[in-house]
């Protein structure tokens, strides 16, 4: 690999072109008109503009960024995360126009991008996923019988229904026979259709993933990372390890993870996420994405591997050389993602123009960024401003480190999300590690409360 | 330990506030005039001016600085590295302020300070010093005799001159029986004196130095740094592991260094500095410092130890925390010390106005700095202005990322030393690692006379 061109903008093609730069791999970076002046184009030895501000006229066209590669003497694609990254025909594409696409074959993002046929495969290797009825069912006595099999709590929705709606948690069979006959009526009445899909109802589930690396022919994993601090299934904060999982878990979900990416062959980074029941333990496979993920940093803090670069190796035709029993994990990592949003007004996107930054830095503080003093955060993209990284040799000295951190960090201009990191270090919760994937939301429900 | 205040300016003391707060500990910085404006006063929890710019009227200024101390509130000081961190007087005048000074004890610094008692100190824990005659010896015979014991090559040098003046390099017998005569002739005729004296000579030398940290009753060693790229006796590149001792020397200098602070009962963090004998591995005692070093943070990269922590914690009374057998290090770091002066007017100090600031970032890359965008470089002080620390997996990829990392380093209005470390990067002997003492004089000659 001789010539990269990173299709993506931010933080990430930042972070892309370091990784290369620092394997010697010279890169072409393409920007929309608004990104003209952004640290990415400057980084990259060339830059190619491919179209105007809204993202698809410019990182979404697929034709056009081959083409800037082609011209460009690339001879191979890095897509980054969002945008390109895990779009089969894209992958399949790049490798039609005779470059490498820094990812998994087309074939295998199809196979995984597609929920049903990437937890046929998951169950195939053995892998637990959330148990429920395969289809739905028509009256009490099957859901009954169902529900045996299935287990307490569950959840009751529409078998033809979409997203939340009409969902209803039952405990026990007693509930399940009340809930049922009025749930079914609703259902045939809104929908047309009384059947009912029934499925374990997690009632404190962590969201937690694996990192896996593979070269085609070998996968390791590269740990785990803490990943319940969502709002509105938006991760806002990420740790790695996993404050929530013992021992075992982690050991079992490991191995199902690297089950999962062998038996599709993986080659790349990627990643297979979970659901913890904290109180059961049981773990559940719920999808896999195979593409580099915002959050990666945090899992390169605590191993010393360079995982954007151990993609490109394995990109260009090198085999893994990772041995499994050589990944060891030192401390404890914990990301905060800084976006240009207003937590007062619900989160809102609030580009506009930036003034003084101030950067947090100095011993085990990592900022992957894109932000300047004096420059724009342009309203057409993801509001991510820049990833504070910090590394402790335990979870209680990197939240100490945190404080710290955020302490030093200055953003002038727009609002952004860093001063609610600063209370959340403060909450008890935080501090044990005792949250889940509803933790983030109440606690801004609450602070939303008592604000009013 | 409640209250620190930061004896010191620049990188060394935003870095010891960094340390503090991340353990939660208050901070005070001190001021001279010139640098009211300086990060380290942002970033402490309070500042106190302590007077003009010259370092004798504000940062030496040992009593005003105990008196700002105990206005302050603070109960401990730290001296961070030059100035006053390793006056003895200081140090015992904290004490009798009733206040922890973040260091060594009065006498041990006393004792270490005075290189003749520090070596006596070595010698009677079975550390080598280089082999020399005690005293002058007057005549051929004592001379032969004497080289008998120290051995060859050797250096001749007159027991009453200083400096390097009239100093002759011998191979053998023979070219000590042709030189001593004319040589104690000379002395005779310059000191009045003609008594000899003669060391071991080490054609080429390495300076490799131990990191230790004790807490008074226990003592651990936390690996060496190669501190061999030297100008004017200046380290100016730094790495931690050192690329030119074999595991052997390494066991018996960090043995020897462990065996030197427990003769003394050494608190804090300190560093014991030898000779290697490239050619014969052996190794002599130099020096020990009972100072934080500038170069600490290569050892920090490779082992996750937060050295300036430690300090704070043994300071405050805490047994060490770390075993020895717990202590590893993980990769290869190496430190550039970015001076504000010009390489091409022999490195005449260049303070002034820099302008635009852009510093490395990403990962694995670490600037421990002073330094902002539109502010002044003080005449008044040493004229380091960042620390450019990298790690990497192996010593081959700590070099790419150097790389990289000075590529994006940008400071505008001064002239620095970051180009030079460019074209050193690219140096054969540099990517080998086989240099010593003479090897960045030599090169910068070569460099000289080939530019002219």
């Amino acid at each position: 690999m001789k010539r990269l061109l990173v299709a993506n903008r931010g933080e990430i093609a930042v972070r892309i072109i370091r990784a290369a730069r620092d394997l010697g791999i010279a890169t072409v970076a393409v920007h929309s008109t608004a990104d003209a002046a952004a640290p990415h184009v400057r980084l990259a030895d060339t830059a190619v503009e491919i179209g105007p501000s809204p993202a698809g006229k410019s990182y979404l066209a697929a034709d056009t960024i081959i083409e800037a590669a082609r011209a460009a003497g690339a001879d191979a694609v890095h897509p980054g995360y969002g945008f390109l990254a895990e779009r089969a025909a894209f992958a399949a594409a790049v490798a039609d126009a005779g470059m490498v696409f820094v990812g998994p074959d087309a074939s295998v993002i199809d196979q995984m991008g597609d929920k049903v046929r990437a937890r046929q495969v998951a169950a195939a290797a053995g892998i637990p996923t959330i148990p429920g009825t395969a289809a739905g069912v028509a009256d009490l006595a099957a859901g009954v019988a169902a529900a045996g099999e299935i287990g307490y709590p569950l959840m009751l929705k529409a078998a033809a229904g979409g997203g939340g709606r009409g969902i209803r948690v039952v405990d026990d069979e007693a509930g399940l026979r009340e809930a049922f006959g009025t749930a079914s009526k609703e259902a045939a009445g809104a929908f047309g259709d009384g059947r009912m899909y029934l499925e374990r109802y997690i009632r404190r589930a962590r969201h937690v993933e694996v990192q896996v690396l593979g070269d085609g022919a070998d996968v390791v994993h590269v740990g785990e990372r803490e990943c319940s601090l969502q709002r509105r299934r938006q991760k806002m904060v990420e740790e790695a390890p996993s404050p929530g999982i013992d021992a075992d878990v982690r050991t079992a979900m490991t191995a199902a993870a690297v089950r999962l990416a062998r038996a599709v062959g993986y080659r790349s980074a990627g990643t297979v996420e979970f659901l913890v029941d904290d109180e059961t333990h049981e773990f559940f496979f719920i999808e896999a994405n195979t593409r580099i993920q915002v959050e990666h940093p945090t899992t390169e803090l605590v191993t010393g591997i360079d995982l954007v670069a151990e993609q490109l190796r394995v990109a260009a035709g090198e085999p893994l050389r990772l041995r499994q029993d050589e990944i060891a994990a030192r401390g404890w990592a914990i990301e905060f993602r800084v976006c240009a949003e207003d937590p007062a007004r619900d989160f809102l996107p609030a580009p506009g123009r930036v003034g003084r930054v101030l950067l947090p830095a100095g011993p085990w503080v990592r900022v992957d960024t894109w932000l300047e003093p004096d420059s724009a955060v342009p309203p057409f993209y993801d509001s991510l401003l820049a990833k504070l990284v910090v590394w402790g040799e335990d979870r209680h000295s990197a939240i100490r480190r945190s404080r710290r951190a955020l302490g030093e960090l200055t953003v002038e201009g727009v609002p952004t999300t860093a001063g609610l990191f600063a209370d959340l270090l403060e909450e008890p919760w935080f501090g044990t590690g005792t949250f889940h994937t509803g933790t983030l939301e109440q606690w801004l429900r609450d602070r939303r409360e008592a604000a009013s």
